[in-house]
């Protein structure tokens, strides 16, 4: 017992530090001025040496082969140490030199990268772009060297530990399956709504002060407190700093009302899980870790696509604008319902629907497994990205690969497999909710929403999400939770519900 | 040399890793919601170990007594090695076992201290002060241990390196002698213009907003450049952050405009100090810290009292303030003038004028330096605090022990001998501007303020003290900077000319 003691306290420092790390990344994007940015990276820099030393040292590896053999621990302390293991492992496979050609690519092709969206110029990306996926394919050969698992595989892992390629193509196969067809479908049942009875669309201006004392109101309806995190402004929306405070931001557009409030409630339910994920006696542990990056999403998705997206929770919002922003002929309640509601396919994956969104997705997935497995060659993305672009959502950029191959900024940080995680983010999440619908009766649900009380939600999420935090891997989580593994099944039903039956 | 530039190499990783201790103090004042504070503090104490491991190892001291050995340093990097030396020997005088029994103690103290002061309870504080006596007389132990200073003096030096009791004594007995009497005067003659002449107050209400908009122009004059800095609010005012990205915060008081403007200049003067000290390319390196607090509360109170508060800035500012806030009566350059230059002695310290700032020090000096040497005991600080305040500022705090010797939080936080370096602040400034007057010639820097160009002005305090950062030790400093060592005439002198012969 006396190894896992301490190999508790060694993470309980690395929490400690990663608090400041956090605050460092946190400050970059809200307050930081522009000439600050140099030494601002060679702070963290010199702090994340530190912390990957604490991590990988010759006395945690120790330490964590004696852990293997103490008796008696409880299951909690089990998943702690099989955690502490992963974290361990994950940091150490790649060689020093490599980690630190990797900084420096990433660096560089960030700045590259926006320069060449700036510019439209594919051509100005393509070296780097070519130098990312060698680099994005070494990487997953050092990690999948130990597994069996394949290249891509192990860079996903990352993300989304415990996840496979063949779950994960099975699941996208399906949902290529239905949901193009779905997005006509749904496209043109709005269209012909709108020509018999327009959208109201919000157009008087609200100031920012207005748009932020609602945005803390919706926080205060999440019960997120205010003591112990912050509301902020920048440029991307984003839920930083750490478990005992932890902040989102939003940003503001005075004739987009809508943009600030659901990037407010997005982030609210990322900040839940954040605050609330795993045993809080544990909280510098592992274990309280966020299970995935998809799980992480399932909660700001389930906020804001499978509760503040709802006509019933256009009921609760409608009196609420009015309060917050004064009257306006777009305040009504079945207007508000369409504009949360509306759906139509476009170039910009971050401005999409949850129609439209996993197909962005699935896009990106095939490039770039195709550019780790080989299959594929950087020169080829943007005619490839067109291809699948007019296919899956009907639309062609052209020449524009700013709003094209060019819009997103994952593969410049050096994150190949982070994509799929928006969508089993949103998988997960309409799978809870239906789980959620099933135990506390669809009309409570319903009723809870309305009235903006939320409680009873809430319970059922730190029930089966929170509270477990990284106890199980996440396929026994969602059995857990919700009876069976991972089914695409509820995304489509939750779908067909909200948008051509129109029950949601 | 190597074991010199292995010296650099770790000073400056301490550097990079003081920036996130910086940040978190700096966020904790301005941004941390409450209940981050306990994560916060648990983080930084986990980042200042790790920093004086590296400050402290057996390394660092092997390399330091190698390079003494160097052949052929620069006298730059000869300084620097001195500084090296300096922090080294400073934090590795105390015991381990000391500083974790002072830190424990000061934060439970300054818990004890703010609740003793709302309840205006000496009693409650006293046995906090006892203990924090007690470790003050220890820490100054270990501190002259390896020197001929005295105890007080050993503390002295943590803030104001090179000072000695018997100069720093000669100073405050020759502003003893005239300074009381000075007061007098000032107060009188100040009333009986106010008997003839009121002065106009500032009364209408002025938003944060515009507050703060002519604080950074204000900044702008000062050619703070807010691309490397920010300027935001917080309960007290202070400068922080660090040299690539100096952070400034004042506060706001609808009906006090005069509060968050001086405490803007006066902030800048620190800012400017801290952006520009040292040579740049040894920006990482100790020879580019301030040389000590008295520099640079003389930096500050430059700014503030040479500049802000003379007649020549009022000039200036009368129209700047009817351009950013609308005409006021109170906008007439004389009575802003004599609202700058108003003197009225009272309880609180922070809230002085610069007549009386040095007896507020000057009692305290007395009081904390009796308590360390023994010749006075803490439950005798009230009594003594309120016979002095009688005899140096004809005030009498009575009961109140919150206006008197409860007002500071120095003590709890385990600062004694910090107080001194608020007056040679002041001494340093003036003797400053004699020699910058001296050198540009009175009328030159009168025509500067008047019209806000003070490039002039800050070219003579960046040869003279900003680019020498710790090249010289302070008394050196002094004399290449103004042809003597620190005179306190030349504080009398400026005090004489403002406020008896309306001069300045
Ligand atoms: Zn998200
Ligand atoms: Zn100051």
């Amino acid at each position: 017992m006396q190894s896992y003691t301490q190999l508790e306290s060694i993470f309980s420092r690395i929490y400690r530090l990663n608090h400041l790390l956090s605050l460092a990344g946190w400050d970059a994007q809200v307050n930081m001025p522009p000439k600050g940015a140099e030494a601002r990276g060679e702070a963290m820099s010199e702090l994340e040496r530190y912390t990957h030393e604490l991590l990988t040292s010759p006395v945690t590896k120790d330490l964590l082969e004696k852990a293997k053999l103490a008796p008696k621990m409880s299951p909690m302390e089990s998943a702690n140490l099989r955690e502490m293991r992963r974290l361990f492992e994950s940091e150490s496979l790649l060689p020093e030199e490599f980690v630190q050609r990797k900084s420096k690519l990433t660096t560089k092709a960030q700045v590259v990268w926006q320069e060449s969206r700036e510019k439209n110029s594919f051509q100005t990306y393509l070296p780097v772009l070519k130098e990312l996926v060698a680099t994005a394919r070494e990487e997953g050969k050092y990690r999948s060297s130990t597994t069996n698992m394949s290249v891509y595989e192990a860079l996903l892992d990352v993300f989304e530990p415990g996840m496979n390629l063949k779950t994960l193509d099975a699941v996208f196969a399906d949902v290529k399956s239905w949901l193009p067809s779905l997005l006509k479908q749904v496209v043109e049942k709005q269209e012909k709504m709108n020509e018999a009875n327009p959208i109201v669309p919000i157009t008087t201006p609200i100031s920012k002060e207005k748009q932020e004392a609602l945005g803390k109101h919706m926080m205060g309806i999440w019960q997120f407190d205010l003591e112990a995190g912050r509301l902020d402004s920048s440029a991307h929306p984003f839920t930083g700093m750490t478990k005992e405070d932890t902040r989102i931001t939003t940003n503001y557009n005075p004739t987009d009302v809508e943009q600030s409030l659901y990037a407010v409630i997005h982030e609210t339910g990322h900040a839940k899980y954040e605050q609330n994920c795993g045993p809080r006696e544990m909280i510098t542990q592992p274990i309280c870790n966020a299970r995935s990056l998809g799980l992480h999403e399932s909660q700001s998705l389930f906020a804001e696509m499978q509760v503040g997206r709802s006509a019933a929770f256009s009921a609760f919002l409608t009196p609420l604008l009015k309060e917050f922003y004064g009257e306006q002929p777009s305040f009504q309640e079945e207007n508000l319902k369409r504009i949360a509601q509306k759906v139509k396919p476009g170039f910009i994956r971050v401005h999409a629907d949850e129609v439209s969104y996993p197909l962005h997705i699935i896009l990106r997935y095939e490039i770039e497994r195709a550019l780790i497995e080989g299959t594929m060659e950087a020169e080829d993305v943007p005619k490839v990205w067109n291809a699948k672009m007019k296919e899956y959502l009907g639309l062609d950029p052209g020449d524009r690969d700013d709003l094209g191959c060019l819009q997103d900024i994952h593969w410049s940080g050096g994150a190949f497999g982070y994509f799929p995680t928006y969508t089993l983010g949103s998988m997960f999440a309409a799978q809870l909710m239906a789980t959620i619908k099933k135990e506390l009766g669809e009309e409570e649900v319903r009723r809870c929403i309305r009235s903006g009380e939320l409680s009873p939600i809430f319970a059922k999420q730190k029930e089966k999400i929170w509270d477990v935090g990284c106890t199980y891997e996440t396929e026994d989580l969602m059995i857990r939770a919700t009876g069976e593994k991972l089914n695409p099944a509820y995304f489509r039903e939750h779908l067909e519900r909200r948008y051509l039956r129109g029950e949601d």
